[in-house]
């Protein structure tokens, strides 16, 4: 059967989602915790793949397995057996062609800013502590000048490999609720730590460091050099993936 | 100078507010940074001695002491020194007699409880996962029997020294928001654990273990036995002292 698994994960104390030898992952911890309930060596396939530090409330993987346990006893089996910074919080059973990653039409993130001057400290694993002024109408404009499909290769880390860097945005909202800010990101795929770098380049827009006019520019620039700095990565949370 | 200074702190890894022989407390970690800064061996007082695990959004606590650093400045050099689970969200001048302890009039905690059935990870240190049914309803009904001035004897833990175990609680307001149900209590003064209990004791209200028409009766009873459990600390966080 092919099963698909919702997860959610604070992503403080993990090194991501993949896999790694001797490091705590989503997909290590989740693959010893179905292995302990069912036998089997099963290698979960996750929807993407999430960076050390980064959360996730819909975070979705998929995989098969005989299991005689019921999808809806799974997220019990499972929970008992997952480190308490990730939960199962739902399980069903999916068509056979259905893969986490492949089938995916596009992913929610949103990223919080703590524009506090002290940093609140129940949000020190959650936001990006940022406490100097920040212009929220000009990254408002700036926003808008993401949405849309354009080639994001400005706005990718190396070390990945993708057919093409051509990436829409769908929407990309600012808001702001005392010290607190945030920004929700849609759209159908997103590159190697594209959303943090597309915060980093709001941050510098809301401090002046660059204009928000000039966005359009430097998206067609193609020059990472040129956006700003890759946003910490414990503000970002995929909040939600679209199939 | 007689100086105020509001804390904010994440309980989860530390032991208290008391200092303690290694192990880290909010007064240790304060000492040892007010130490750093102004080179005095000071031992702040604090507005009450908080468990192990339980949180605070507004810590008071108060020190003399002869630096040369203002008020406003203060905080940025005490959180320079402070681990990142404490922040220093202002510090003031006081009038020499205000005593963070004794000048309190009173306090208000809220309680947090995650009634989801599988816990969202990112309350799992901030709230109590309790994922039964509870009876809002109830809850509410005997949490007007605790507000008042009783003797609250059979609402506190042993092991604390008290001059009278009577106390007045002004409000208890019990909300739910989706899976997440908080309880706001304010009052003059709280034994050891006492709020803990009234959460025990209240959820055994809401899963029908206890009538919401027996608690005067149980407190009269002055018998901390037919109250409820302890409700775990990490679900507890003091919000704001009056003075």
């Amino acid at each position: 059967m092919n099963i698909r698994l919702d997860l959610q994960f604070d992503g403080t104390d993990l090194s991501g989602w993949q896999i790694q030898k001797d490091k705590p992952t989503v997909q290590g911890e989740l693959k010893k915790a179905l292995f302990a309930i069912t036998g089997e060596e099963i290698t979960p396939r996750g929807c993407g793949r999430t960076d050390a530090g980064v959360h996730a409330r819909g975070y979705v993987c998929s995989f098969n397995s005989d299991t005689a346990i019921s999808a809806e006893k799974l997220p019990y089996a499972v929970n008992a057996n997952l480190p308490r910074d990730i939960v199962c919080t739902c399980a069903s059973y999916a068509a056979p062609e259905f893969d986490a990653a492949r089938s995916a039409l596009g992913k929610r993130y949103r990223y919080t800013i703590d524009n506090s001057e002290f940093g609140n400290v129940f949000l020190s694993r959650y936001a990006w502590h940022y406490r100097f002024p920040l212009d929220i109408e000009a990254m408002r404009r700036a926003a808008v000048s993401f949405c849309g499909t354009h080639d994001f290769i400005g706005f990718a880390a190396s070390g990945f490999s993708v057919k093409t860097t051509v990436r829409t945005i769908n929407s990309l909202e600012i808001k702001k609720n005392g010290d607190i800010i945030t920004a929700d990101v849609t759209g159908n795929g997103f590159l190697y730590n594209m959303v943090r770098i597309i915060i980093g380049t709001l941050v510098y827009v809301g401090g002046g460091r660059i204009s928000a006019a000039d966005i359009p520019d430097i998206i067609s620039s193609k020059c990472r050099s040129r956006a700003g700095i890759t946003a910490p990565a414990k503000g970002l949370c995929l909040e939600e993936v679209f199939y």
